[in-house]
């Protein structure tokens, strides 16, 4: 299935885009795509539900606004340098294991929402990714076990500011979390979809210039290594986000390296996830 | 006030310590101690309604099991090397700005619950801290205005694999998010009861043996700074937690190090915060 959110930030309601293209409001199944849903087998009980009550449903009015395609999740966890020519372009090493790093929950935002370049910062960059989803909790799961842990997979763009990222000590988070810096969506497309994760086309382009272009079966640590190697350090919670790695292109790449600002236009999509756009804006005092 | 959780994991009720000692389930108030709680003036209301309904309350059950004495934030933020002396044992430089991580929040638990030691991990050190709960959402913040966001103080042990955390590649969170490596409570202490977070004694033992004992007065970076600070870089929501690092006398400062083994007792506290107790376990396969 595809499944998305839709309305004002806050106020989402789920919904679900049928083969056909219809985009369905089931608010009336009584439940988001948050971490109960997923533990308690919602997936399957969405389609049952669907099966009976599709006919009653409407669909989501035109111009509606793309929400997070999955409600705050417990953990949104992103996978470092997991693409060779990346970590070539980034002047790091290729890692021996998976790098780790968390972003805040709070930096999730709709997949077209405006990105807000933080108060005087002038690093703002891009990283487009494909993210997991977890369906079922995940301890200690070995990589033959791991696939059947995943709920699905959507598009994240892993904005980074580069300066709070790398030259304000200690760790990346600084760099990782500012509010909106996490646009997830417009779809969780899930695992019955039968979509090949690990061969999947993505790209990225600014103001219409395409810099990111890259497929997925250049992952340096695939997806059921990643979920079994973050299961040993941690319980992932159904619900939970794991962002893979982005390929080469992001502007700390390029000599001078490019950073966005205010009205540039970001534009990224992944084969079978749909695409998403954000437009650069500069931080407003609210 | 002191407020705490207590039952099974996963089922924890509301509970006030009254200022004669009496422990009274509030269950019937309608709320726990989570974002919307703090986010809608909760600690203003339950004061409120204590004063009508407080005859009505039960005490809690004889031996009750502590839950964290928070329902799971959003956000559990550490900040790093934050007493100078630890900085120096752990064999780094004093910071310039402050050292930020995340734990993740899947790593709470109650304050005497077991602290599990990761599957066939050898370096599981310990790490009294006191940790801030936010009462208000914070975003770009002044230091002058910070301690408005603060709802209250909370003991916090921030255990740490310190293979996984400095010797696996990348970032501190893999040494930080195991499962129960975050006890927390067992109560936290609102605001109104006046204590001056800056001037707190906190101390940890193992096996009896005193191993940290020093003074919040030694911060680096002081409370209405780290909120500021964080502020800039993420929203805190209500109910987040940031824990204020720790002082010297962690198992990694020692020549040689000292870590846990199975069987190992440690007990911390800080001044009217109250004390916890951990028994350390090896993993077992559930």
């Amino acid at each position: 299935m595809k499944l998305f959110r839709f309305g004002p930030e806050g106020e989402e309601k789920p919904g679900v885009e049928l083969p056909d293209g219809k985009q369905l409001d089931v608010t009336a199944f009584g439940e988001d795509y948050n971490e109960d849903f997923f533990e308690g087998n919602g997936i399957g009980r969405l389609k049952a539900w669907l099966k009976e009550n599709q006919e009653k449903c409407h669909e989501v009015p035109a111009g509606f606004r793309f929400g997070p395609a999955v409600k705050r999740p417990s953990k949104l966890i992103c996978i470092g340098l997991n693409y060779a020519k990346h970590a070539a372009e980034s002047g790091m090493d290729v890692p021996k294991e998976p790098v780790v790093f968390f972003k805040a929950t709070s930096s999730i935002v709709g997949p077209n929402d405006p990105v807000v370049i933080p108060r005087g910062s002038e690093k703002t960059d891009w990283e487009v990714e494909l993210a997991v989803v977890i369906g079922k909790k995940a301890s200690y799961v070995t990589k033959e076990e791991a696939m059947d842990h995943v709920a699905g997979y959507v598009l994240h763009n892993d904005y980074s500011e580069r300066a709070y990222q790398l030259e304000r000590g200690g760790q990346w988070v600084k760099g990782k979390s500012c509010d909106t810096f996490a646009p997830l969506g417009p779809y969780l497309v899930t695992t019955d979809e039968k979509l090949d994760p690990h061969n999947l086309n993505l790209w990225l382009k600014v103001n219409g210039e395409m810099l990111q272009n890259s497929n997925t079966s250049d992952f340096i640590f695939d997806i059921p290594t990643v979920i079994s190697y973050l299961s040993e350090f941690m319980t992932l919670l159904p619900g939970d986000v794991i962002s893979t790695g982005t390929p080469a292109g992001v502007g700390l790449g390029f000599q001078p390296p490019r950073y966005l600002k205010p009205g540039d236009v970001v534009e990224l999509g992944i084969e079978g996830l749909g695409s998403s756009k954000q437009e650069a804006v500069a931080y407003k005092v609210q």
